[in-house]
């Protein structure tokens, strides 16, 4: 589509002074191939983003335009920061050679069925899933691609869930080589505050979360629930079930996703590690890290990076990952310019640090 | 043994430096009737206790002496709270008429092979467990005793670990009641840096743990893993198996443990809460909290409170558990102090605070 | 008044349901004289307080009540935890027999001026100011009393501003005795998230408030310059200046006061600390560290203690001291409490902790 | 020198496993004119670097060499980022043409008898001073000149203080323009502890600092002093005297300055904030903020980037300004990397990043 172009590509940002539309801003900033163009907001419409976003020295002096498909237009990429059901709305007004990249869940997932069980809204159909390293599995211990294939040239993408991203990059490879049962998943996640947005809740207080610890959205409520099944499901070829407890922690950004599956029948704990290693030895963003270190969300703070760790608990049965990822980063607007850059025919790995911030 | 003295019974705290007898002090000098004696520290020793432990006012001006049997002569109770291994041998000096206390784990585990496989040194003998409200199972779904009728008048008391506290109470009801399976356990912690004690190891910097998420002993090494299959066999009647992972988050004090378990085979998902609500009705220190309100770390900070919460989640089929404790309360002084309490045959209750210190 | 009785005293908390309010009952539920009375809310009356504040356990089952005067009926204590501008409409309403502490700022001005400079309302009237340990001067190095005295059957006390009891403990030693300018005084201040309440506001979030220092009410425009200007004043017989900055950091309790002030023309360093010395030598609450310690607020925490230190940088000319308290407990409802004892006749010291919780 | 080559600059790490050492990596990893090429540590040598920065995702192969002039012969620039001390040592046996930036205090000051005072050492030599926006006055309220054309072409630049430049960008313009006094300044800094660096000592524990601010190295005695000193004397044309208290706040980075000067005699209100509206019109890192708004550090996160904000508090006679910077990025490594880019004859702004990571 815009492939061979060297002029750079104008990218929109609706709901620009929310986090994720601000990270986005971040990235796209230092992005060699990217002009960052119009920004729009709800409440915010009318202020400067420095006065939302005064850490985006660069952008400080730009206007917060009104969400409106006319704001929108003239631009090469769109990306839809906004609350769910919103972006569906504005994302049927856009035209259809505009790469539009949704940030929200409003095309995720492909159950209707489990959309409505979860979101308790209309389904408005699914987009290509931009989940580069998703693996597609034949149910049989092989892999027979990978996510990123069906990312050219697509002109819409559903950015997946920060969590979603963790538990699936924590426990796909297993899933996919049959070394672990896709059934009885444990997932609890420490999260840091950011991943609940900049909403003006008692619980998200500095007060309140400061020397906390709390878990919400337990036992099987959360939306991110159906997303991860549908993935694992993906991986393995088969039905996945998983009880997930995410855990706010006293930290801005940050998941780390503690994953646990059953040893598959038969397979030997040797078996276990060789499964990460095939599945992210050519991954630009995913990396399993040495036997014996393992994953802090310090050390992928600000960067499009994945850590994982794993191990087999012979004793409980259990193969037990850890990942650490930057809930905004790639959980969220990294991830997004990832698919955008497979989507744009540009390098994966365009302006996108795998840095982290640390300490 | 002390019963009906109205005299104060005279405490000696070796290993008084460290964070669990700081706190063990900190609660004994409001306890109405206890009487600090002797302190004792190693690298400490000569130093004043306010030097060490600057919060503890009326005790600033106390001085730790060495560890030797000689200093702790002629107390009423005996607290260890040393390094694992110290504490076996300077117990074993002390005279049978004295209750002492361990806060170490050398006399927790009744298995020497357990305690060899995950101590690497030869068992020292088990003393009565310190956890007042462990359930005795008959295996059978039905409670046959609480584990406070052990420690009435006991001379020697094991204080358990800070996470099997919090793992142990938050499941055992389901386990004797057999309304979920004690094998294939999954536990996940959330825990706040004092538990590591002072030691001055890099990963326990601030700069490295503030902003990060962090786990550790991962893949069933950690040594509290033994001591909760114990109770858990205690409370069921039969063998249990655990994952277990422990992660560091950015606060000081604090155990959030998320543990699930399989929902036993014909149980129906209301038949879960009651397990529960019988279990902790008339328990002083264990709170189950009302119907969707999470129990947070925040709420148990500075006070001997376990506070649980429980859910089915029927699509996974697991029972998920989340409870909070004080790590250094009732996740070890305080708990110590409740065991005390009873030893000493006063009521449990006494000097033991029940309200946070919260925001 | 109530001096003589065994039974305890009824304390009503009108604003039960903020910080200070909970604070107090936290206090209150241990305090062996008083008995928990009425409770009243705003936006949550009707609520149960373990609603509000789960850490209470022993108080978790009582019903908040809108806030009247009827509903305040029938109590030896009633205690004000409401907005600025609410507690002199309600107290107004209370019966003069009874004892009355307001934790806000109503009463707590003499100079109507500043009141309507800084609070832009109508002057409610001035009540004997709750700070036992303030010191009386008379402007020629000599002190002439402490606040104390005037608190003795007071039935109406306005409890001072938590940064004021920082700045005013830390630096008042010295202007009493004379051996600092009490003009060009600058004080900055570490701030923990709960002095700021439970106001629902985008700069107390945690997910901006971690990884976050930042300064607030800056230049002189702080409700609280006055009421310090007014305690150095009342200290050294004369006029106060002082540059005073605030700034949050990320802690949910605490107070740092950094307070400097000229060395008096003529006074050698080592005059410095004695002035200190005699000031603090006899309070239960307030502590100067040995030499060469310094405050931490971690050391305070849930204590009623302030901790101070003082030094000379001669090469500046200038005195340091520095303060660390929990603006909840010493800085409002301890302090509260403190008065309170007094005014019923009480010893100070009675159920006020000064072990804090430390790590 | 280096100055029209289009091939890269290699550089060379001395100290590479410091914080200070790896955030110079995190930046040259990213700076499109440099290469990476020696590392070397004292005792981490033999390591990877990703075993001691697993954050450095593109560098975690590289081997760690023990410091030796031999390897770190070859490169174009040398970075040293050694205890205060060993920088000079290994300086002097590095070539005159190789760009040597040193991250320690040993050739920052000018002064022998200041060095001697507060290092204890002797004198190694003063480098040119690697602050480029560092003010050059008069004396008589103009400015001459900035520090940055003297580092063109330089050959050896001593990198400033963290401290030391949140403090000097905060007073300089006002103490450049006279309408400040330069005497009698007061700072009092909010410190993040990666500034302590990687020391193992007790009061840097996470245990210890979560929930904590405290104060260090009270009443004059930090090493910063002097240079800031020097700094407010180049900028003023006169001497300076400032009183310097930094406090340890719950945050790994970041640096926030408050500052506050006397109103110089005569001068009017609204003539302060058009000194620093002049001083930093043009400059590409350091920002006064738009008045109202004020710096908090989550805003310059990982950013080479100082937010300034100034006002005049007329009652207390005090401009209060507030600096925020990211210790490791402006306040070190960004810094070398700035001035390093001047040395070099490069843009000033080349690969550093001006956009923060937030929240």
């Amino acid at each position: 589509m815009h492939m061979s172009s060297t002029k750079p590509f104008r990218v929109a940002v609706a709901g620009a002074s929310g986090y994720a539309g601000g990270e986005l801003l971040r990235l796209a900033a230092r992005h060699p191939r990217l002009e960052v163009g119009t920004l729009t907001a709800h409440s915010n419409a009318g202020a400067t983003l420095g006065s939302v976003h005064p850490h985006l020295r660069s952008l400080a002096h730009r206007l917060l335009e009104p969400t409106t498909p006319e704001a929108l237009a003239g631009h090469d990429v769109v990306v839809l920061a906004l609350p769910h059901g919103a972006s569906a709305e504005i994302a049927a007004q856009l035209p259809d050679d505009v790469l539009v990249l949704d940030l929200g869940a409003d095309h995720r997932l492909v159950s209707p069925d489990a959309w409505e069980r979860f979101y308790g809204s209309a389904h408005a159909g699914t987009w290509p899933y931009g989940l580069p390293e998703l693996l597609h599995g034949d149910g049989a211990g092989s892999v027979t691609g990978r996510q990123r294939d069906l990312l050219a040239g697509a002109s819409r993408i559903a950015v997946p869930g920060c969590n979603v991203t963790a538990v699936t990059l924590g426990l796909q490879p297993g899933v996919a080589a049959g070394v672990v049962e896709p059934t009885d998943v444990v997932a609890v996640l420490a999260n840091g505050y950011s991943g609940a947005g900049r909403a003006l809740k008692p619980h998200l207080l500095a007060s309140e979360g400061l020397g906390a610890a709390a878990p919400y959205a337990v036992g099987g409520t959360h939306r991110h629930v159906p997303e991860i099944q549908q993935n694992l499901g993906v991986a393995g070829g088969g039905d996945a079930t998983i009880s997930f407890t995410p855990t706010l922690v006293p930290m801005s950004r940050g998941i780390l996703a503690t994953v646990t599956a059953r040893l598959a029948p038969g397979v030997a704990p040797d078996e276990v590690r060789p499964a990460w290693e095939t599945a992210y030895a050519d991954e630009p963003f995913v990396h399993l890290l040495p036997e014996g270190q393992w994953p802090s969300t310090a050390m992928t703070l600000g960067a499009n990076a994945a850590l994982v760790q794993v191990v087999v608990d012979a004793a409980a049965g259990r193969v037990v990952t850890v990942t650490a990822i930057d809930n905004l980063v790639k959980g969220t607007a990294g991830g997004a310019i990832q698919s955008m850059n497979l989507a744009l025919g540009l390098d994966e790995t365009t302006g996108l640090p795998t840095e982290g911030v640390a300490p």
